[in-house]
């Protein structure tokens, strides 16, 4: 079922502009290229609006933060919202400092978003004003809400921003305000390896971007076909091998993942 | 007939000032340490006039390009011009931004470059005030201009600034005012990583900066390298790889890479 | 003796924020994961106090230095010190411009650092007022000034600074006033990637983070694990391997590192 997602990425090769965080930008693009999109980045005020005219979808991503960058991410994000582009939010750190929950609470008011993802901490920030996030992880604390609980609040901060909200932890949550996919996919490696959260929003940019009319079942699908790549990265790790190899792994099952394997793998449920 | 160049890279260790974008910083500096070179990385109005004086060789990349950084890439190509270290431009993305494009042209004026290496599609934007990119890529309509089109360009464009002109694609030509070499080097793969546009432009840095006297041929032989060494890379994959490892076998092979194989691999013509 | 230095970073797994460069901060983002420890990276001013409250220690390393950053160094600096969290100095550079001196100087008057770490030239650059940088390396000079007159400049500049000083190269010296651990782990190729002195300040921070009250024992067996890693990454390199394998084999080793391959390799003297 999520197959046709992945094959939708390869055949239209949608562009995805991206205003991100300096510290994983390299491994951003070239998930994008690995799944069949095409990556540009640019993030100064003077040429943003401009190039996201030229694209398919845009994402925003907080990490590395800097004041001169958030009018760039105001502009692009409302040039996206006239062209009916897809936007999705990577709240990176929210909570850890006011400049971040400022920001993302400002973006959210003035950008229409698509999909918000982050980790539990990230998303309880933003949405309830509290979260204790570790860095820019998901405390231990939050990581061990029950699954309900993440449903609920995944579903209620859907609702109120209208945007597909997705949680990613052990069992990932991705939900608009009536339906909600419990993904089970990944490895407990992706965290760490940094930037793994980053590939994935920008992953999620190019899905909805080729698949604009399924937000929900798009966002699932990229988050699915993720977590099955975390896994196949993973089986391939010798001894010797660690976060550089797993990096690259990821990289490859990303870029030689087929529809056959992603349905193969998946393990989800929708409630 | 190339591998002289490579080897004097090797001997002489030339240190190259880059001031380039944020995605394929990385890969930059290592393929200038693959090859034999020193990176130097400083955009910082402050200090790029003074950092470029220690060094052999300055690249200009406008990917991810800021407004604050352009005076800096002024006085370090001044500077630079001032000294007669060789410069390189790589206008990434020209044609998708008034920023980018007003900013390539003001540095065609106030700046002598050396080498400029370019897609297509920046080449035409940069040359002819048009050509259609698909974000920082060519677009497949200027990909299909025939052959003989893309040497006149590249002649009538090197004639008009006074630079070597790299045109890079299936076949790329390198050319100045008289001579074009054509090379067919490479593989289709090196589009699906990031940054291998900017890595050949830095490699262009250390190999003109090894070679100040014959800018043509060394610039020649530098596209050829990174040809050879994207099919060397492609040579090593397994099912099981994508473009992170091609990623990493490309380092691999601009560090290993000899003289010999170099000759042997080489496939171009002098028109 | 080095082994439960290792072992606190896996059991306390401190959170390390970086105000570093561009070019290595995807590197130094793995390096801290793959020791055990979490990375946080961030530099605007108006958010770097409230991060670094939130973290363990606090690296500042002035390669790509932008003169807005810096105000963000002395504002997260003065900040981990009424804190008392460990602050680590990587004056990448340092003496290639004057901009990097002055704020060298400036941030060893206004921010007390745990450990300074660099390259001879830098470390002389910092200390005399001299050296001869080649770029970020360490010119062939300075790497040829005898064992002992290394170790007195450490020693002195410790006394100087109150900080641990660490001088990187064929042997390394960490020193305070009084004793000086001599270090010969390390291969001559660590110097054929980008990112690793960067990296080793970023694992200094871990260390330190972690073994507050021991800063002199934890950097240098901080310097001794990268000196091992340098060597079993050396271990796995096959023919066809270059610097992009190295680099994967350099943070393959940094995660799989045990305490008892520390103490096996460990190679250094006290005096």
């Amino acid at each position: 079922m999520f197959s046709p997602f992945l094959e939708r990425v390869r055949t239209r090769a949608p562009l995805v502009h991206a205003i991100t965080n300096y510290v994983t930008v390299n491994d951003c693009a070239n998930a994008l290229l690995a799944c069949g999109a095409s990556p540009i980045m640019a993030d100064d005020p003077g040429e943003v609006a401009e190039i996201t005219q030229g694209c398919g979808g845009l994402v925003l991503n907080l990490g590395t933060l800097h004041q001169h960058t958030i009018p760039a991410m105001v502009s692009a994000g409302q040039t996206a919202n006239t062209l009916g582009h897809p936007v999705v939010l990577d709240p990176v750190g929210v909570g850890a400092s006011a400049l971040r929950t400022d920001t993302a609470h400002m973006l959210l008011e003035t950008v229409a978003f698509s999909v918000i993802r982050g980790n539990i901490s990230e998303v309880k920030a933003l949405a309830l004003g509290r979260g204790c996030a570790h860095g820019v992880d998901a405390s231990g604390a939050d990581a061990e809400d029950p699954l309900e609980e993440t449903i609920a609040l995944a579903r209620a901060f859907a609702r109120h921003t209208g945007a597909v909200v997705a949680v990613t932890g052990a069992t990932d949550v991705v939900a608009d305000a009536s339906h909600a996919y419990c993904i089970r996919n990944g490895h407990p490696f992706l965290s760490r390896v940094t930037g793994t959260g980053c590939m994935l929003s920008a992953l999620i940019g190019a899905y909805v971007s080729a698949s604009p009319g399924q937000v929900l079942e798009a966002t699932a699908a990229a988050v699915c076909a993720m977590g099955v790549c975390g896994e196949l990265a993973f089986a391939r790790m010798t001894p010797q091998d660690g976060n550089g190899s797993y990096q690259t792994y990821l990289l490859d099952a990303l870029c030689t993942l087929t529809g056959e394997n992603l349905e193969e793998n998946a393990d989800y449920e929708v409630r």
